[in-house]
């Protein structure tokens, strides 16, 4: 199988139609939408959302964030890290390695990766080589992260406060 | 139809039974397993969770976490508030009001509450006199957070930094 290719999305009106074919149309899609309506952002300027397409159509997307150290309470040494969200593939073009793809895309940039592993995707996330993190309650809310660790990373180790 | 009644989740083995049947599953429960089987807590010890039987049943449930003031970057005046999640009702138990039965719990604090509206269930948080706030990138990463504000507090206006 030809290796998918990922794109970064352009904000216009054209992704903005595609994203409402994805089951998590919300906040960051709607302020897309503002920003295009009050002209705020020139229209095909880059988004932090990256995609595969299949022909003209948008089947996989995910949003990555550079997250500051000074933020960071996920990894140890603390350091800029990717969050990840948003990664959704379209049901019809499941188990095609599109998820895969945008993963190890985001795995290129040699970051540490934090996501929220949802509904039952943890399978998919430990195939991925993320891992679950200590749960702490008042860190993660009811999350469920799972980190990609580079080389050299681990876990950090939160103080009784952050926790 | 007489008022569902709400009942604080004990940490226990039947409690973590019964949230098998949910289909957010995933680290605050795993946690909770991992204390039980550990014996740190209390068995029957009182949980962040609320819920509602139907009979024996659990049938829906949420959580609610306090944090505190000094991390509030939703209200202003910033202040103590509730972050509510998991909020979820069984399939064939939905369109009874027990939805709204949890959410006019949580208000019954009167302390602003914050959650994050998935799946398009932005409906349901407008029934529930919730309000989406203006989406900061930086702090909401990806979430979809509708808020609902008690008399006189309003929007917090966050610092460059922040958003």
């Amino acid at each position: 199988m030809e290796k998918p290719e990922v794109k970064r999305l352009l904000i216009n009106y054209k992704t903005l139609e595609e994203f409402q074919n994805f089951r998590e149309y919300g906040a960051p899609e709607l302020s897309m939408k503002e920003d295009l309506q009050a002209n705020i952002i020139e229209n095909d300027s880059e988004s932090p959302f990256y995609g595969i397409y299949y022909g003209n159509k948008l089947v996989a997307r995910m949003s990555l964030y550079r997250v500051k150290g000074k933020f960071d309470q996920y990894f140890e040494p603390p350091q800029d890290y990717l969050e990840l969200f948003k990664l959704e593939v379209l049901e019809a073009y499941q188990n095609k390695g599109y998820g895969k793809a945008l993963v190890d895309f985001a795995k290129s940039f040699n970051l540490p990766i934090k996501t929220n592993a949802r509904q039952r995707s943890d399978e998919f996330w430990n195939k991925m080589d993320f891992e679950s993190v200590t749960y702490q309650p008042m860190r993660d809310r009811g999350e469920n992260p799972y980190v990609w660790y580079p080389e050299g990373v681990k876990e950090q180790v939160l103080s009784q406060e952050q926790r």
